[in-house]
């Protein structure tokens, strides 16, 4: 449940051979199913739509297509239901954290209510598997199954996320596990769909699945990272946010696990209300005891361990350099 | 998306054999479908189910495979999808209506926040299609079709609900539109699942989802007059609180249509700040001109269309019954 605009962040060089033909595969096919929602409904989906969204992860599901032989329009249906399915979950996310904006404009709730948002957000993810199951061949099938699997992982880690925001500590497999229902499952989804929908063998769709799993703790710890340390200008939050909203992010998890080398005043100092100086100090505290440092590490075992699984199935050439080249811009570190 | 609670009311005789039999049969593989879910949400899950429910939509399932020549159990996945997905439209609309209390306890939202219950009801709502698609047989690949076309439909009449409060009024066509969308279609998928679960021909199929389509909308057409002239003491609401609400339901509808013959002054009755004087005087406006006779009479014609329905196509006898004998109890006017 991570935006993509903050996967692909302004300022980098963007894959844009790929998202450009994922935008021009994939958009006019999720314009089209959205006609089919009711029109009490449709305003408040374009005005999100409309937004914007990089469609990285409809690219990652052409892509799947592709690396298993296939012609990526053959990912064209799974990639329309992942994006709905994704932007389900920001509509839901916006509400339940709060946020007024997103993509420089209102979110949902904020422009049309709480109420119209819960709606919409459920009209979004009902469509998504609607349109799979609509012509039930057995390869779309399987690919409803799978998409329903990883929602339900995703709400998992998005009620983890918020059961953790009331606990003191958290340790670092508890932040993984989280974070790999959160942004994880939804991108090992989008990265093997494709090659289920080609109807690839087990080994080679669990192989594609992996490379999205890690990309998406990768990308987390990243993201993390980020959060705490990251531009203003370019992330577009105040530094330290996710300090001061208290976030059980993995450098606070790391710092928090025993022999960590952290200073015992950082405990209770991030688990007060921070001003901006105790948020600055948090963070030095954070990164003296290598808690930046470690979790960078993490970020970088899980992008090999990503890369890695491309290597253990035989994949078309081409189609495997895009992904792991998505895979090393989605988590680029100059920024 | 009206609560099984409404359906069901206290003080009737119920159809006990069924709703015994249904809960019976579908209570056991309720709950341990809900052990599949994180948990951090079953808490929340629990709360809401355990406050009750009739299972009547479980009860169709089942009788709609009887129907057809099939065991009741062979119904048995499909009528834990539908309670699933009602449950979902509860725990979500409570939100949406500030509702506070259900089946005599805190909403979700009330007890566990409203982010919290719009977790759970994603989690339900994914779960009821993961079910019906983790053995993907042709039966259960149709029953998972219908059950997320439904579901859509449901949530559009729910979106035409909520737009139609800010409308000054609403022609009886469109009323009827939304009744069909909010209470008929999941009663129509229920009334048919089973059959599509035992493999039944179509028009067999669409003639138990026309039952249970006119069955919603007949049961809807008798609640909305309870809304307005029921006993508080049987329908746990204050008399005349759809008025207060300005819910735009059947009998207003139907005083606005053209030459309905209701006196000017309801109009802009209806559309101001209530008191409980204006509340009987706006009632009692209703009544004489015709609007509770016409909308019990819309009522009959859709239970007797509903009852047309199942002598359209061969049905075993015995569930053919008993579909009757719900239809007749959750239309019953004694009360």
């Amino acid at each position: 449940m991570t935006t993509a605009a903050s996967i692909v962040r302004p300022g980098l060089p963007t894959p844009t051979g790929l998202l450009g033909r994922a935008r021009w595969l994939v958009a006019p096919a999720l314009d089209e199913a959205v006609l089919r929602l009711s029109p009490e409904l449709r305003s408040a989906v374009r005005h999100h739509l409309d937004g914007g969204g990089k469609f990285v992860r409809a690219g990652l599901v052409l892509l799947s297509a592709a690396a298993v032989g296939g012609e990526e329009r053959d990912g064209v249906v799974g990639a329309v239901a992942v994006e709905l399915v994704h932007n389900f979950s920001l509509v839901h996310d916006d509400i339940i954290d709060g946020d007024l904006e997103r993509r420089h404009r209102p979110t949902v709730w904020a422009e049309y209510g709480i109420g119209q948002a819960i709606i919409t957000g459920d009209a979004l993810v009902t469509l998504a598997l609607q349109l799979l199951l609509e012509e039930p061949t057995p390869t779309r099938v399987a690919a409803a199954g799978r998409l329903a699997e990883a929602t339900q992982e995703m709400i998992s880690g998005q009620a983890e996320d918020m059961a953790f925001e009331q606990r003191p500590e958290l340790s670092v497999e508890e932040c993984l596990h989280m974070e790999t229902g959160k942004t994880g499952a939804l991108l090992a989804c989008a990265a093997s769909l494709g090659a289920v929908l080609v109807g690839a063998p087990a080994p080679v769709v669990d192989a594609l699945a992996d490379f999205g799993r890690h990309l998406g703790i990768a990308f987390q710890a990243i993201d993390d990272v980020l959060g705490i340390w990251g531009d203003p200008g370019v992330t577009g939050k105040p530094v330290g946010n996710d300090l001061r909203l208290h976030k059980k992010t993995l450098p606070v998890a790391v710092a928090s696990a025993p022999g960590s080398g952290a200073p015992e005043a950082l405990a209770s100092l991030l688990s007060a209300e921070l001003s901006d100086s105790d948020v600055e100090r948090a963070a030095r505290m954070l990164e003296e005891c290598g808690a930046r440092e470690r979790t960078m590490a993490i970020g970088e075992t899980h992008l090999r361990a990503a890369l890695g699984a491309l290597e253990r199935v035989p994949l078309q050439l081409q189609a495997t350099a895009e992904l792991a080249a998505i895979a090393h811009y989605v988590t680029a570190r100059d920024r």
